[in-house]
């Protein structure tokens, strides 16, 4: 018996994040796409559109179910500090084996150039600093956190220490290594 | 009067260096680099060879040029950490109009699947790593830093942190808000 289209559908694209992230959009031939999610070339235009459209869509999910995952490990202690370290340590044992990266891989590869990019990274960048300004402004209430450090700025810091730990893991650094970058960026919230 | 070759051949790399920066391997075609570069096919291929060959020159060359920049700025003052953090603010500046990035670009790209690229970005990494430990074990002798800050885990940390400040360049963050990502990652040594 066939399986349900909505499930092809969900593991396709998913198998589809991989190769992007692994390769880039550039990098990633339809040939190569259509083998890893293991449809045709008339079902994936079919399903998705063209490679445009598919990669649009995997980025979308991708950075969609990347901070829902950082959102969700911020909100679990009722310590924001803890919840803070939470995220990044959570994110350091994720980013440990060197996965590649969608949402780092087009900002590398388009910078700002291509508008639909650009929103989809910024929506989640947004979302993001959003759930962090919380949690620091939580910190900062509770005392966890020193009173002269600046909520926005220490939203800046670390929504790049999230991209930091990500690109030091894909470079090969260890976990010890990914976890003392978000030890270090917590302490400078103290 | 022809200009010297060995200037021509300088030039042309350097714009090969902003064509990859900016599109990665993948996706910088032949055709691009050779209009960019200034130069036909068959003198790409007679001074550089083939494009995997440019690109590994232009790699070696850009990572040696950017870490030397870094080692000379943290090297400017007499007082360790204000070196480092002249050194991260200067990288803030070059970075806040997003250039494209080849060591970052390249690590998204290859992780560490190119043996020749590994060589080239480990080298420069444990390069800026093993002077920022220099600078870390000064500043802490001088009681700039936090005795119990771990010089190893600091090194792992600031190195992390010029990446994240080139990524969130490149993905549009203004000046001030590369210049927060500096200024917390240096409040976490004190």
């Amino acid at each position: 018996m066939a399986r349900p289209k909505e499930f092809d559908r969900e593991t396709a694209l998913s198998n589809a994040m991989e190769v992007f992230g692994d390769h880039g959009y550039e990098g990633s031939s339809t040939e190569v796409l259509m083998r890893e999610m293991g449809i045709s070339r008339q079902s994936m235009y079919d399903t998705f559109g063209d490679k445009r459209r598919l990669y649009l869509e995997a980025l979308q999910h991708y950075v969609a179910d990347q901070v829902a995952g950082q959102i969700r490990t911020l909100n679990t202690s009722s310590s924001a500090l803890k919840g803070l370290e939470a995220a990044l340590l959570a994110f350091a044992l994720k980013a440990a084996d060197g996965p590649g990266c969608m949402g780092i891989g087009a900002i590398c590869e388009f910078g700002r150039s291509d508008q639909e990019v650009t929103i989809l990274i910024d929506t989640a960048e947004k979302t993001l600093r959003s759930a962090l300004e919380h949690r620091i402004a939580d910190a900062k209430a509770a005392g966890e956190i020193c009173a002269e450090v600046d909520m926005r700025a220490a939203a800046d810091f670390l929504t790049a220490t999230f991209a930091a730990i990500k690109i030091a893991g894909r470079g090969g650094a260890s976990l010890e290594t990914l976890r003392n970058i978000a030890r270090m960026a917590i302490r400078s919230l103290k």
